[in-house]
């Protein structure tokens, strides 16, 4: 048999992340690769409790069908969470519980992405989803990013020029894969520019829970009187991400439509799943335990800048200081062949991500790599720093 | 703002039957409409067990990503389990675990179907299914269900005239929603002409371990020599449908396209349900579970057999005879309007679906309506059918 593939995936390639992940997976190998929540952060016991409760108490509820919008409890917990702490949602708004925030990237696309249509991201961006986008046959069109969110005239002309663009795809918290956080003035003009055009925005805000320093920014949903954003939460980074529990809030009309193509995808998300998680926010004290997750989170990332300024900025290399989430971005000198790096570093036995991974053309040239401080113990974190130094000092 | 939808979702619509479990959530009317399997029948204390171990024992494993294709030790164990049982799988297929099997549906159009293209399916057949093959544009061409399988000469006439169809969709046993099971000789024909023809077949089997008479018919997966035959199983039917576990075993490069796929769809499935299964199929007596559940719905079965004959027939409703799954159809007499007839139904306080829902073309006269017998308590079966009884004389 011959397999004729649609135009769409013909090109579609494995995520390189995901690939990466084989290499991380030998255990003499130290990962900085991986897009893990820290597993001992995990609320193992709470979970346990409230598992043993709902399959007592309501187990035709855990393991029947449910509905395609959501488990009705956890849709209005997490709307009241979400306007009470970052005033997001509005009467024009509803709530759709997905199978990973990745899954409202699929529906948003498949809702109002035409094949050809344009998708305008920072570059670069969440591999993730551009390879959602590209499996919709959008076009890509990468707004290169800056220490204080995209570059606001590359984001106005790839607008001019792209007149069938349809969204606007922005992680404004801790970004990944640069870590960078989007100012409140570019937020704003994020927002008015996507007004002006008749462009929607999808803001995908995973990390957003987990600030270490500096001020708290208004998410741009918190000022939508348009219906013009699709915002995207997530369960993965303060719950469990095995789970699989995030959700949209979204005008009511993409909403609607959303709902239809979820039907027509997976039903309905793991009911179980979100039962514990509305179980756990709503009966639990959540807010200590986002607290406890940051206060470790914070000394792992100073514990990592420390390395970072001992070991790898005397080479050259320079990084995004961390003010939250999981990742920075490091950048090689001029001259140093970032692939090669990348390929000695893993037979050095530390794994990173190449930056190229990220962009929306990957052939460009990039002198960027990824590092996660959350996954690994404060001795693998040492270990791993030591031996980029080390794979850096042979190209340097 | 106006919003512009894709042209693949302008025309796509909630399901009907989603929609009419909204009535049927009203306590007073009984619900014949459902597709649920009957919760009594829920492995709980099992589920319970295992849930406690798995979280006392590797809640890291349960709550941490996971990889895409699935929990590698429910893909060994379904492998081994589908060869031993039912003779499906070869060195040139490979398994992927999927969030319900509706995403096998949803991955397999996305690699395969180009907008325009040709689906062929059942008619009427499952509109989930339906659905989503619409919302990749897919055009449908229903091949109409005889008691023994599609017409075959209707099938043939498809494929020659639509030189653009890329698969060939069949429920084998006990089709959701006719109940009826397609034999052995059409389904070697269907495997002849897919082959004949270079179209894939997708063979969706949720139904086939709730067989309650009749003699075994092997899958048409079990005769896959060429590899064009894409078999989606799934614990909905005889674990839990809320925990979303299924799985899709196809022809290796089939498999990797649509690992693509699922990577920007959800990433991966729940992982926590994953192990629950896993856990359950080999540490537990899958065997006598399902023995129980089939013993449990053939009197459910029975019973509602029972009743359409004493109540339905003598008014001149008929049905297919109810060998095994969860539903099966009835045909009210010529000149008996069916959308008013179901309308009718409700306001008595008994809810089926109606037959034109399942069409390619929902516009098409229909006679049919679909009763499920899985869900409800005899009692409540009983009093359904007198209301359906009821119903029918207002009519007739």
């Amino acid at each position: 048999m011959e397999y004729y593939f649609s135009n769409r995936v013909q090109t579609l390639k494995p995520s390189a992340i995901r690939e990466i992940f084989k290499y991380a997976a030998d255990p003499s190998v130290v990962s900085l690769s991986a897009g893990n929540p820290s597993p001992e952060a995990f609320p193992v016991e709470a979970i346990r409790e409230i598992s043993q409760r709902l399959l007592a108490e309501n187990p035709i509820g855990v393991l029947q069908y449910s509905v395609t919008e959501g488990y009705p409890a956890l849709r209005e917990t997490l709307k009241k969470y979400m306007k009470a702490h970052h005033d997001i949602g509005t009467d024009d708004d509803d709530i759709l519980i997905t199978t990973g925030a990745q899954q409202i990237m699929d529906l948003a696309s498949k809702a109002l992405v035409n094949e050809g249509d344009a998708v305008i991201t920072e570059a670069p961006s969440f591999i993730g989803s551009l390879n959602t986008f590209r499996s919709y046959n959008a076009k890509l069109v990468g707004v290169p990013m800056q220490s204080d969110g995209m570059d606001m005239d590359a984001l106005e002309n790839a607008l001019k020029e792209n007149k069938n663009a349809k969204l606007i795809y922005t992680i404004p918290n801790f970004q990944n894969p640069t870590g960078l956080t989007t100012s409140l003035e570019k937020r704003k003009r994020i927002y008015e520019l996507a007004k002006e055009y008749g462009v929607m925005i999808i803001e995908d805000n995973p990390y957003g829970d987990l600030r270490y320093s500096g001020e708290y920014i208004p998410c741009i949903k918190s000022f939508d009187t348009e219906g013009i954003v699709i915002y995207a939460g997530s369960m993965s980074k303060v719950i469990s991400p095995g789970m699989r529990v995030a959700y949209a809030i979204a005008p009511k009309p993409v909403f609607q439509k959303m709902v239809v193509c979820k039907q027509g995808n997976d039903v309905h998300t793991n009911v179980w799943s979100q039962m514990v998680c509305n179980e756990f926010i709503t009966k639990y004290d959540f807010d200590a335990h986002l607290d406890m997750l940051r206060n470790k989170k914070r000394k792992k990332a100073e514990f990592m800048m420390k390395l970072m300024d001992e070991y790898l900025v005397p080479l050259g290399i320079t990084y995004a200081p961390i003010t939250g989430g999981l990742f920075t971005m490091c950048t090689l000198p001029e001259g140093v062949d970032m692939p090669s790096f990348c390929k000695s570093a893993v037979l050095n036995k530390v794994c990173v991500v190449p930056g190229n991974a990220f962009l929306t053309d990957e052939s460009e040239s990039c002198q960027l790599f990824r590092v996660n401080f959350s996954t690994p113990t404060d001795e693998q974190l040492e270990r791993g720093i030591k031996l980029l130094a080390k794979t850096a000092k042979e190209y340097i």
